[in-house]
């Protein structure tokens, strides 16, 4: 049973690739070599290893693991863009803090906020329409938004590794996730335009919904301030659980929002790969940690305590700047 | 765009079927019709309903839909069924109520116990193990339990029409949800074998879920007595929208716990199928309403004023008696 459906998948991947390379703008090394031998165990139908393909669940943190998340994570910045619009609808706010000091454009205020103001502005800009409404608003802000680094829309800004990582799988047999931090209905809206990942496959923090009725007697549903999922630490497995159901066989993160993703991914039975992506690339991306005597962030951390854990479990590091020939798609063009 | 994919469909489908009917044991009339033509509508590259494939999502309630739920939902035996158990572990319940009239085997006692107290049964046998001491305790539930009127395990007693009915969906690109009141992990544990649904795709009633360390520093998940989910009524369009982030083409139920899914399902625009399982035939199944004179009941209630709901919304009712030439797998032999 397993050999056969294993051969199936043989002749699929051979059909998909052929002899070409998969992982182009990946460099040849350790860890482009743990991939592939990740994938030929749990596929081949020679392997002990060979994973049944409905079994074949692959999760992805976002932000920092599949694109850019610094100076800041696209979604905070959606919702400080949005404090103008809430105040229009409810000018009462323009006189209270946290929406004052956004209002103010003062850049040093703003980076000054705390954990509970920015859950404010969150709260306040992601809840009170109905997820149709949502969904028109973050395409509008996509359109328009540019990164300010690269001026580019945030959209553009997917490593292409990765991209090629999510196809590979895919053309595998996996079922590619995204299991992000970020809000579930954002990430939903761009991300089988980015990632080719229907939104049935995106797990990420969640709101309360509620059924309501429209003026027309419509029914809608409106997004609650009230937090249902921290898809963050030790709520990334329990996120999994509730959409998916079972345990992944490959899980890729960058900080230690992730870690407890990649631990419950490799306490399963069989082969199960460990990824963490180390920003390490300041000229072509960023490079931030503080692992490794990386400059500190607040945003996206990637401490030593996990490099080592990483080391010691057999979680495998990218470094950016050794393992990726390329970052971008549109750095074909240098 | 549309009409490659639909082509594509087309070619799929043919090969599937050829000219065989996809629905054999429904009996031919307007409901047969009804379901076939939808699925060419929303298939057929010439029309203009044609529905993209990613977006074909059908949505199946479970107890009384696609299996038995009479006398009594599979689920809240079970959890009879775990009350001597857990009083073994915890023997301090067996003088608390309602454990102790659990307990006492009275029937008539049992029967009239509070809805309050069902729910603390509920809440103390479906909590407190890990998500996999469940899913085996739940299987080992499976093998032994049987049905009080055919003595026949739970797993037999799914609708042989309607798992006709999912695989024609899906054999026509549709991803077929279960979205059920009933508890998501409880149906995730046989959904794939009963109608080849994976544990992914089972919407239902969620509680909490907590990520912690077994004794030997495993990680383990551990299932909270916290409802976060009441996947009925309004909850199952909000569970839709946790789970799968889109609204379903076809939406199929029995009971007034069905109500908004269909509904909300009808108010997407394009074709839209909505249908309401009635079970009239008290010789071949149950016979229960109170809709159009049948005996009333607690157990999936499938009240008039749903009834007129849905002749007035063009929602379509399956007369379990008139439309099903057969019901289970099992009736072949007669």
């Amino acid at each position: 049973m397993i050999k056969q459906f294993c051969l199936y998948t043989l002749f699929f991947s051979t059909l998909a690739f052929g002899e070409s390379d998969p992982l182009p703008s990946w460099n040849e090394g350790a860890v482009k070599k743990a991939v592939v031998e990740f994938v030929k165990r749990t596929t081949d139908p020679s392997s002990l290893n060979c994973v049944a393909p409905d079994a074949r669940i692959a999760t992805f943190d976002q932000d920092g693991t599949l694109w850019v998340s610094h100076p800041m994570y696209a979604q905070v910045v959606y919702c400080f863009d949005r404090v103008p619009t809430l105040i229009k609808e409810k000018p009462e706010l323009a006189n209270v803090e946290p929406f004052k000091t956004v209002l103010s454009r003062n850049r040093e205020a703003i980076a000054k906020l705390s954990t509970d103001d920015l859950l404010k502005i969150l709260a306040a800009t992601l809840s009170g329409m109905s997820t149709e409404e949502f969904q028109s608003e973050v395409k509008s802000w996509l359109d328009t938004g540019r990164h300010p680094r690269w001026n580019r829309p945030y959209t553009e800004l997917s490593y292409k590794p990765m991209i090629e990582l999510l196809q590979y799988l895919r053309a595998n047999g996996y079922k590619t996730y995204i299991v992000t931090g970020g809000g579930q209905d954002f990430v939903r809206v761009y991300a089988q335009q980015v990632y080719g990942i229907p939104p049935e496959q995106v797990v990420g923090s969640m709101g309360g919904i509620s059924y309501v009725y429209d003026k027309n007697g419509k029914p809608v549903l409106i997004k609650d301030p009230k937090l249902l999922l921290n898809d963050n630490n030790a709520g990334k497995p329990e996120g999994i659980h509730m959409m998916i159901g079972r345990r992944p066989y490959a899980a890729f993160g960058n900080s230690t929002g992730d870690r407890q993703m990649l631990e419950y991914t490799k306490a399963g039975d069989g082969q199960r790969l460990a990824m963490l992506v180390m920003h390490d690339d300041a000229e072509r991306e960023y490079a931030y940690g503080p692992a490794q005597g990386l400059p500190d962030t607040k945003v996206g951390t990637f401490t030593q305590a996990l490099y080592d854990e990483a080391k010691k479990n057999g979680w495998i590091v990218i470094s950016m700047k050794e393992d990726w020939k390329q970052i971008f798609a549109f750095d074909e063009a240098k």
